[in-house]
């Protein structure tokens, strides 16, 4: 089990994955791990642990507006909160896993891309045709891609994920399990970086 | 503003609170800034929040006891949760007040020392009694500890600090507050310093 990937389990609704995508490769290099992209519905995980979107929280969601403003200035990275926030992600996750049956490297590139559409120019990646159309400018084929939004193989795909979301305890958005050990919040990249470092304590 | 004190809100009811408290003076020492000790009772938030206390939360409380016992053990800490937990703490609160008003340093020293009791030696510090005899340790009178836990006086200064957290939008625990600038979590300790080193950004 040691030596296995890093699985990085994200909802494209969330900033704190946007953040985290840019910076998990470094680690996933340093340690020698591969990255495994798992998009999934924060919604079916809601309904389990009773929360709900940030934004929409009481106290909680005007301390991550601000919040992600200030991770982004400290990380010198472009951010602003789309217009349209959050969005039901089903398009793009789909998308990420019609990909990600060519190759893992290929569906984090194409998470990057559409994340990076989404909370630097404002896309809203929910839209089908926007999502599949920057899958294209990564040489995608675009109608492949539309058509997957779609496509029976990968809403099961994805159903099947969610549902291994809740059955293995993955809450939040990002989270990261390396080894079969879990850790949530893009807070956590940093004991992430250490754990892999030292085989875990 | 520049140069205030850090605020540490704190729910005694907080493994994440115990393992702060005890990190929170070397931050305060670097930057020069003195501390101010701030416990309060999440439970008055979560009215507004609508969260529920974590270890009765549906998957994000096995992840949290999980999470404690691993922090433990990366900060070389002493940890166990108490047998009763989570506790409602408005003694330890209000005695803590009270010294406060001795105080603030010996408010942090009060703090520390109930933390320590109810996360490493399992002690129930919603107990007046235990309390009061943990800050006779100290060298406080106990009967004055004791006395003003249902002390008029207390019970309005820590009304008062729970209705602060509301307006404030302090609604977790630990929750640092330095020159306006809000910061949640454990988490965000490496955060908070660097933002004194700076003076934010």
């Amino acid at each position: 089990m040691r030596h296995g990937p890093i699985e990085f389990w994200f909802e494209y609704s969330s900033p704190y994955a946007y953040f985290a995508a840019f910076e998990i490769g470094d680690i996933a290099k340093r340690h020698s791990r591969s990255i495994v992209w798992r998009p999934f519905l924060l919604g079916a995980v809601f309904k389990v642990t009773r929360m709900e979107p940030l934004p929409g929280q009481p106290m909680r969601g005007a301390y991550a507006i601000h919040d992600w403003q200030r991770l982004a200035r400290l990380r010198r990275v472009p951010f602003s909160l789309p217009a349209v926030f959050p969005i039901i992600s089903l398009a793009p996750a789909r998308m990420t896993y019609a990909v990600d049956a060519m190759g893992p490297d290929m569906a984090g590139a194409l998470a990057r891309h559409l994340l990076a559409a989404m909370y630097e120019r404002g896309a809203n990646i929910a839209e089908v045709s926007t999502s599949a159309h920057l899958g294209a400018e990564l040489g995608h084929d675009e109608q492949m891609l539309a058509d997957a939004a779609s496509d029976q193989r990968w809403k099961d795909a994805l159903r099947a994920r969610n549902e291994e979301a809740v059955e293995r305890g993955i809450f939040g958005s990002p989270f990261f399990v390396v080894d079969g050990e879990g850790f949530w919040g893009s807070d956590r990249l940093a004991m992430l970086d250490r754990w892999l470092a030292s085989g875990g304590w």
